[in-house]
């Protein structure tokens, strides 16, 4: 097995107990990148001088029994939304063509003083605005859409070109690409995750998280990303928590929620056959199922887009005057279209988020964790605009991939996508697991049991 | 002295010590109802034969050795956008002619459960949407403005035709009215006092508070209105407070912000003298003065205005189709302009406001309160539309009315208005105290101090 194969777990172990030295683990990870980035286009820029020259700092630092903690030594990918001090954020816009950060994102700082050391900035669909980022391709199929917009950073994550990367998620943009790419996606409690220094694109939605290749992964980025940062207006002020989960598989006393509404309407019969079997692993594990309504659901969709598309819209206001013409059109077609929103819209989109958020709130006081599938089909082919479901329903293939991740976003809740197999095809599946406002610790703890009844995931071979 | 000119603090002990009882002190105070409301129009509905029944209950308890706390047997009024349990809340509109309201507002059953008595509603400005409450004349000069909107409130505590009262506060519609007669009034920290059942103007500026004789009587009825209620969405999960403020006087260690900028300028000579003498006197008691330059002042108005608009159009979306002759017209005019409010609009002024929070929060660290007057002027003759400033510049009345009194609803931090004399026409003059978020303690303290110092105040003799 080579260094870039290892999960972030099995990598720190190595490099705590000397086994492994950080110089090793980067080059194999930017030898991997030299390989397989041609074919993928995960990352809008790579920085691999400055990574040598840290992992050279890391290796010293550990050699001279200065160990950071888990993520010491460790190659990540960012998101291009996210700021590093010196390197360009360019949102993979044209509009950003001449951007260099001035100073590092909460994120970027807190994983450089942990020790993790930065590969690249990953491609994001423009701005985050959209659910494939056409710039990339799935790491299990070249043919087929990353999803998005966090595309760059699950494909990297699910290819061996990073050992873990962080994500942005305003609908589901991190749990999306992390489904269809066969990895790990959390999007936390909103508030849990500081974004200032994060490229807004709705800021009542917006959140930043870890995408891994397992769950115990995860939870270790989690814990070096949380806290509160009062240059964030919704960070939540909040004890520091190791958020790792324990050995323990025994899931008895868990309540989880199976919907009995929404989540498995419109989805792929392999998807949902996948899903189920899941489940059923995990009430093998003692989890006793208990069947929910979820709430409000005609109302999802336009309160996501009765929120989304005018705070993007009062984001981009300036540039979208100046340098239309610099914005792909797909993107530009629904930040124009906030132009012609009613201040009325977006107050009801806000009444019914209140609403929505209680209501949920109620729901979650009977069961301790809520199961899905995370995205409704697995990954379409590059250029594919529709899906048309069997009751001849046509669908916008971004309208499905966001469908089944939005209610966290308008409510806030906590969302971790694990995967749960292929399809025929070979393209991976993933479960959603919901939980209570800052619940991560039993949503790491039920996929972290989950994931160790199964046989260790490989990584994607399209590339 | 008759038993209707007793504060309630004074009306409390007498009631406590069995010198008063509260038939007595409801008797008084129905016949001065009797007496002065023809000529002010304070009440849309006097439960006299209701209040009277209570009173002999309260009465009863007392001579079996039941005490309440210090607002039993107290007489009040209700603004009348509060709700109780089978009474109309008509809202002073005749949209609302057929109303009756099922239960008791969060508000009114605390009140009652503390054992006050209540009189009837009050007048409002037509659902709170105005300044100046036209049914109701001022209690110091009939032909003038009772201010608003809680101006039947505010009268009904300044002429003794009731103990105390409660109002609702958006823009100042506790503050304004309260001084402008001549009173004692509190908008309290947003989410301190629960909403649920009380009409909606704004519902992210509105606050319901005291309006009171003394600023003790406030400290009173604060700690009854305080409190977690999760039927409010805004409702801050707190533990219990008594609010009362200790007998002493000294303000050594005190900082007092005096602001340089916005809360002195176009206002009225006499009221300007007035507050700066009573600001000497807080110096005189130990305060130390701080100059504050107040952050963000351009973009008070916009700000107020772009989020109240909206909001209050959402409400009131289904009336203004169905019945909008109903509505009084400049009330009308303001609902129908919120439907042609932008999203963006909205959402600017919902930054702002955050940008504004922060701003004040940060002015807030290096002073414990803020003085300036409550309302630029004294109350205007009915009818009087504008005000000219001396240089020239003319400002509608309800724009001078609102003006310093909106930061706080902006802001959400808690407000208090004290009266510091009057000018030479006999109309109150109001200094107000702003603090930091939850900082009512330090308020109700600084309030109280002052008014030691100062003789006991009349009621007013308008009727």
């Amino acid at each position: 097995m080579q260094p870039y194969e290892l999960s972030l777990t099995a990598a720190a172990d190595a490099i705590r107990n000397r086994r492994l030295s950080p110089v090793e683990l980067v080059d194999s990870v930017l030898d991997r990148i030299e390989k397989a980035e041609p074919h993928l286009g995960a990352y809008v820029t790579v920085t691999a001088e400055q990574a040598r020259r840290t992992a050279r700092e890391a290796e010293h630092e550990a050699a001279h029994g200065r160990h950071r903690g888990p993520l010491h030594g460790i190659p990540m990918g960012l998101k291009d939304l996210i700021d590093v001090d010196g390197i360009a954020t360019t949102a993979s816009s044209r509009v950003r063509a001449d951007h260099r950060a001035t100073a590092d994102s909460t994120v970027a700082a807190r994983l450089s003083t942990a020790g993790a050391i930065l590969l690249g900035k990953t491609h994001t669909h423009e701005f985050a605005f959209g659910l494939t980022t056409p710039q990339t391709r799935n790491a299990w199929d070249t043919g087929r859409v990353a999803g998005g917009s966090s595309g760059g950073s699950a494909v990297a994550v699910a290819s061996g070109t990073a050992t873990f990367a962080l994500g942005t998620d305003t609908g589901g943009s991190i749990r999306v690409p992390a489904a269809l790419n066969g990895v790990v996606g959390l999007k936390p409690t909103y508030g849990l995750v500081p974004r200032h220094g994060v490229t807004s694109l709705s800021w009542s939605l917006d959140h930043v998280g870890p995408i891994t290749r397992t769950v115990e992964d995860a939870a270790l980025v989690l814990t070096t990303l949380a806290g509160h940062d009062p240059r964030d207006p919704a960070s939540l002020a909040l004890p520091a928590v190791d958020y790792r989960p324990g050995t323990g598989t025994d899931l008895t006393g868990l309540r989880i929620g199976l919907p009995r509404t929404y989540y498995f309407d419109h989805v792929h019969p392999q998807v949902e056959t996948a899903v189920r079997h899941a489940i059923g692993q995990l009430e093998a594990l003692g989890a006793q199922l208990v069947e929910v309504d979820i709430p409000m659901t005609r109302y999802i969709q336009a309160t996501q887009w009765g929120l989304m598309v005018p705070e993007a819209g009062a984001y981009h206001e300036g540039s979208l005057r100046t340098v239309p013409g610099l914005y792909e059109e797909d993107v530009r077609i629904l930040l124009e279209a906030s132009e012609l929103m009613s201040a009325g819209d977006y107050v009801r989109a806000q009444r019914s988020r209140t609403l929505m958020r209680a209501e949920w709130a109620r729901m979650l006081e009977d069961v301790d964790v809520i199961v899905a599938p995370s995205v409704p089909m697995p990954a379409v082919g590059a250029g594919q605009e529709t899906v048309t479901w069997p009751d001849g329903t046509v669908e916008s293939v971004s309208d499905a991939y966001v469908r089944l991740s939005s209610p966290a976003n308008i409510t806030g809740v906590p969302a971790l996508t694990v995967p749960v197999g292929h399809d025929t095809a070979g393209m991976p599946i993933g479960m959603q697991l919901l939980g209570r406002p800052l619940g991560e610790p039993t949503l790491l703890r039920v996929g972290h049991a989950y994931e160790q009844t199964q046989p260790a995931r490989a990584l994607a071979t399209a590339a």
